[in-house]
């Protein structure tokens, strides 16, 4: 699948509320135009999938490729076709049809045989779903290959770790982004996964499969001769029974979408759905968190990060020293925003009888603005981290604000060799609370254990020294650094097991 | 206001996943469009305040006026450009900027004087939710006298009262939809309050209006001659105290646009939010919960009721006879998404500093999703509800499928007086067991009372015959149609206090 | 009604995952032990309203008291046996009518007369919520109370003002405080509003209150001498209609628990549960709003406030020196769960015919869960604010940390009046880019001002002074400020219209 | 693992509001009794892993076996005194320490060394999900027993496919029963792989494990001799690394809880927390919509389908005949609380620095109610199916209330063969509209056929007949339910590779 994205000129999206899709790319994976092209792929295949089993003729190949032709549907007025039925199938089958005669006389009979509107619109669902996963996932490389660059570069470079907003005990830098990196790591595995999962769906009105059964029972005997063998159906012969006949129809139809064969009809069976938007949100939460995460060491007390802005980005509309960190801003409220949308998917699953009455059509903007956020936050997280201004001198500084205390967990460590950890962490906590710019906590440590009549040998002198080290954690995070690079190169090394190839996405337009 | 809608040829809205949308009402007033104007009405309003306080010279009014004018604003670039500030108004201002000096060297200074985007986002957000708002107040009015018509022509119409889905008890369906009614009149109350309480935004950077105050102490004395009078700002003289000029722009600006005065600046209180989300999503509830019952009652094994459904409508891409109640699923389906999108919204209240992180960012699409839902779902319930086909005969029949069970509670209650409530109750609860349609229930407690040698009184007699007399329902849900039909005639009979007349809104380009 | 907290040694609440919990004082308004006697107060009164109407003898007074003495009900056995009917009033109205029997012969007879299993829940519910919104509008006053002490004492408080993180403008800290001020007075007022618009509900099994209806028909003309005159219902007389009866009955049952009366059956009518859930969802979002904001500003690198920690509160594990801000973090944790419950009372307005199928008994634990939340978060919110330490001498210092920036907005309105707006702006912009701690903006200003040959005047050069005088922002603030206090003054003047009296609530056990 | 459940007279739970769990089995794996017995199993496994480092003595495993004796750790302190630290750790820490002193001077040295409360109690949390997975898999696997015997005995049962609520298409009960099948299989697959990947925690303050790296590094040296190999440690010696003995630690911790070691800290990488959440949430979903499809079917006007009651199950407290179908009611109303519950699990994604501020303690609740939810509707589900009454007559005889529409589609695929699609589609959409129960279908067309000249000839009669033979699904859906069974019987074959033995937990006390 070649990147849509990357055409010439891409359509700029318009949409006052969504700065971050201001780029038009997941507009174009997921907007109308992308869902127009699924609806004709799909009904294309299962026409293809007809003459493969011999049900229609060859020449029907060709009227199937006609219908992706530019210009060839009027989406509009099936948009607003649309409300009569309830969805786009029928007037799309409608304007199929018409083309389909006019292509090939009598070729309006091959054109959506056996299926119903849902086995159309959930099958394009899933065509968007997977070119919106591939997406993400390919940007998601790109945010881990950001990420891993940044964990190597910072693996030396010690930060105060930070517990419910105060400052803990030290960590590094480069720890803390390969904790990100850990996290995208699993997204990227997660993807995969449910990307080479997502069905198709062909069942019929009822799932059954009852009318295309009842087609290729009819029309089987007479056509022999039209068979030809494909990869997804290769035993077919005059002697195959009906229901073989059909299971290919449906392993045809899935494998030219590129798509996983349904084991039955999941009309009402939502967990394809409920899977693709949990993987969904799962991404859109993680960007969230390190753009949460970058957005609070960015703060003007912190100054541990900065956004790497271009010219005329950050600023305010009052204040012109403004520099805002826009970019993560955008991906937190886009995060935000995902959880709400999951519930509804979930809400889904409980289905009425052989079609849900409104839980099927609430799936449908739901998936798609869950879809949307995803591509664009995942998509924004990439230069996020690529130009992020990471301030290792301020990271140092900062470790000192509190005078020693930040070391209160070391040192207690140390002090508890030789009193006990209950009365060093005692003894700890109370010298904590002496503590000040001009008495730090080894200052006040070393007048308290004098006055407790307590002698430190040089040896103990030295470990307590060293817990007040701030280099010393570079040695302690560089296990867990390396395990992520790792983990990451790992999963670069060759593609994944189930990662698509590259290959033009042929429902598009 | 105009009804926007009303225009000659509304530009139909081409969304393939949004059915309900077709008609492009909603769009008409959520969409980017409608954003855009009233962004403009509101810097519009700020810049006419500016020339009521006497801040800005007179002739600002009339370049204020000249940036409604079509076409003086290019959205498209806006909306892209919206992505290096995070939200359209510094293009907006900039381009406003540009008109303003071209319509009057100078006239740039009195634009966006004092505030910050948040305010001018806000202030439309909070522009476009009271036309929402005041569009669905009409067609929930709309709904209300279609229910009210129905109510009065089925007062008189038994129906089986079902309680988890089985037969219970006998109500009248009239009674069923003055339930509806009920539900409807809350929410046109709500609704009117909720649209009064719509506040403008105007604080500046950090909510002190410190610019504005900074701005009004510099100029004031240096033009009272500028100062002219409003309704909103009666006093204000040479002498008036920069407090009270800065208070009475706030004021004119609100009042300009139809909004209420907003106390204190609610950048980070995001209460407004919360009460015009929930009174929406309200709303999509009730009308997805009459919708929910229409299509159950709609049931090819209930068939009381079916939806009116116009030529082509209701049909299906692989079952030529279906007559789906599509109206009421697509009703349903918008109900469906609203919980989770006003969970978003209650996220929001969590905001940080004086501008949330993410959080307010996060509102915009969720807002607008949620009154396009809501818009669409009411605008829907009219025609449902004015061309809802009533079956009071096959009302009247399913209402024997019991052979008397319908009854039981009635039948116990009357057999209490002699036997106790006790073991009335065990009585019939007994007798229903062995009810079937040779024996229906009155039959099988005739002969049971005579196998326990109790002997009912000719008067007992006719008690228990009337308990099973349908019809008796009807006295008893005369009261409560009544109560309900007077609700909403004293909703109708006047505009409600806080209701605004139908002026021309100024904000729509 | 007397606080039930404030009894002598209230019962803890052992729920290890529920700290804030840890009082039992939310335990005691919505655990199970308060829904029990809420259970038993709507049976109470039914029975006492029946004797009022004349359909129950007057010795039923002393039957119907003793439902609520201590240990008369067995609630682990209610509990369990609940399963069998899916709610708890079919075991309970067997143990009742056994302890009123028990009471006198055949008082049996007189209870849950006419109701049915959802009038007495949905009653119970709204009793539990209507003591819940009465301890939540108490502790709202109190954490009114202790903002308004706060933004008096804070009123001369420079602060920086942040967006997005940022500094971006000076405010005071009492302004910050007001805006808190000003939501909770919101809140206030909603909660009086929602509190007295609660309802009972009592409309029987199918909502036509047709077993009511049926059983005063045929009891009330044998009981003329048994009606007695309450407030409710000062007019029965024996010649009183049986719809009339009815109503009072209602109306009696409603006025004796303290609730509405409602207009009609709210079986599948749930704007009050809708109601309820959305004023303590909003406030909880707003607890949870400041309690972020103060842990934010309780960061170690900001400091501006710190929690008033008890001995031993707000420790860690693993760090001696931790002094946590564990209060504002679990208020918080309570914000973050309460939309999700939120959306799932707002999922059950869909509810099927005439009770609802699920979605009704989806709503116990929620609401429940809900109302701990808000309860806990509320109740705690008192002493975060009453004990909050703020250091304004940090306040003070970190207004110096941006080296000027924080005037940008200021300075750059100053100069506008010389080099027009967009000049202005752009030379701060520029300025802004360039200071240091050495070089602070208004060095900066100076030498570009110079550089540029514009030799600003004196008074113009004071303006400039002083738009980086950081007190100046203390005048502008005052007016926002004493907005917010009279407010809650005048919330304070009297009880609110709404608010009931203290007196003992009758259905606590 | 045996069951706890299985336990002699379980305690039962006392929960008004929750019928559901009126059994207790949920309570006992999610309870604070399995809690507490898990955060104790956590600081003992820590213990012990320490012991087998070599860092503490081997005489501490006796000690740590001493943690979990009945009745050693006081509860309800614990939970009351977990609120000065936000969580119940540090409580129980200064329990656990004073127990392992009394078991062994100095034995408290050895308790919690190098762990942060985050560690136990999220360790604790995933043992608890841990067991919530191996109940709700064993569970799910005899639902699954119980939906494959219906799927086989109602393979020939012809039943009315439904779609929108209206008859659409034939199927039969088998097959829509194999559908439900299919979700089964699926989530069994879903919940060994989420329990095989379900971590445990051990990182320290900020997810370093800088103190026992510190605690390690000091104390290998000195005690070579204690080091005890495992299956999880085999290699360490007096050699190894202090890296090394750290990274031992860690997975002899995980192992000897059953849990998988964790890559990295995963203190704010909360997607293990959203793995068990949607996984959870789906299970529940999926028996949401088995039961609400149950409930649908035992409506009064459908009755093909009743709930098995036991003597008093299902009954109403105000009308004696009532047999609801309350099972069904019950899990639905789970169903409709999960979606908002996985929403606030999603939200804790977006995690503050290395602790999360508010959004950690947010978690536990939520997920507990979410296990406590899953674990009572798969539960509860068992019994629905395997004591489903079916009425095969009443499914047949409903398949004719449309007096012949139901095969709409079928008919017009045979006269497709003849008319063209279009024209037999329109011949059968307007024949439809035709019939009545006197005048059916197949009638209908008949005469329609004839009035349009058009004489079908004997072998298209013959179709046409055969299209309105109901029992032609049965072949038609043989295939889907074969294979539906086939996979339930693959996953039943053996335990799925990755599902533990019945072994003791260790954890419960």
């Amino acid at each position: 699948m070649t990147d849509p994205a990357a055409a010439s000129s891409p359509p700029r999206h318009h949409d006052l509320l969504d700065p971050l899709g201001a780029n038009g790319r997941a507009e174009q994976i997921v907007g109308d135009d992308a869902w127009l092209g699924a609806l004709v792929a799909a009904e294309a295949a299962l026409s293809k999938a007809l003459v493969a089993a011999g049900i229609a003729p060859e020449w029907m190949l060709g009227v199937a490729d006609s219908f992706s032709a530019s210009g060839a549907i009027d989406l509009p007025s099936i948009a607003v076709a649309g409300r009569a039925g309830g969805n786009p199938v029928i007037p799309l089958v409608t304007q199929l049809r018409a083309l389909a005669d006019s292509g090939h006389a009598g070729a309006a009979q091959y054109v959506h045989v056996g299926a119903t509107s849902q086995d159309i619109v959930d099958t394009a669902a899933m065509l968007v779903a997977a070119h919106t996963l591939e997406s993400v996932t390919a940007d998601l490389r790109l945010v881990g290959s950001a990420l891993a660059d940044l964990a190597r570069t910072h693996r030396r470079t010690p930060q105060a770790g930070r517990t419910l907003g105060q400052h803990a005990s030290p960590t590094t830098f480069g720890f803390v982004v390969a904790g990100w990196l850990s996290a995208v790591c699993s997204l990227i595995e997660r993807a995969v996964d449910v990307r080479q999962s997502v069905p198709a769906s062909l069942a019929g009105a009822v799932g059954t499969l009852g009318a295309m059964t009842q087609a290729v029972a009819e029309q089987s005997p007479a056509h022999p001769e039209q068979m030809s063998a494909t990869a997804a159906t290769p035993t077919l012969t005059p002697a195959t029974g009906t229901a073989e006949i059909v299971d290919a129809i449906v392993a045809d139809f899935a494998a030219t979408l590129g798509l996983a064969r349904p084991a039955l009809s999941w009309h009402t069976n939502r967990l394809p759905i409920v899977e693709v938007g949990s993987m969904l949100a799962a991404a859109t939460g993680v960007m969230g968190s390190i753009a949460s995460q970058v957005a609070e060491l960015c703060r003007t007390e912190i100054q541990e990060l900065g956004e790497g802005l271009g010219a005329g980005e950050g600023g305010s509309s009052a204040m012109p020293h403004k520099r805002n960190p826009v970019g993560a801003v955008l991906i937190l409220a886009a995060a935000k925003q995902t959880p709400g949308l999951l519930s509804t998917l979930y809400g889904g699953l409980i289905a009425e009888d052989q079609r849900a009455i409104g839980g099927w059509h609430a799936e449908w903007q739901t998936l798609r603005q869950l879809e949307r956020l995803t591509l664009e936050s995942v998509s924004a997280t990439v230069p996020l981290i690529e130009n992020l201004h990471v301030d290792s001198v301020r990271m140092r500084s900062n470790l000192d604000l509190t005078h020693g205390l930040l070391y209160s967990e070391r040192v207690s460590s140390v002090l508890a060799r030789q009193l006990g950890r209950d009365r060093a962490f005692e003894l700890v906590r109370e010298a904590s609370a002496a503590v000040s710019a001009s008495d730090p906590l080894e200052a006040v440590l070393d007048s308290r254990l004098a006055a407790n009549g307590f002698s430190a040998d040089s040896e103990l002198r030295a470990h307590i020294q060293a817990a007040f080290d701030p280099d010393l954690i570079i040695d302690h995070t560089a296990t867990g650094i390396d395990r992520a690079l790792e983990h990451f190169d790992a999963l670069c090394a060759g593609r994944l097991a189930g990662e698509r190839a590259d290959e033009q996405e042929e429902y598009l337009l």
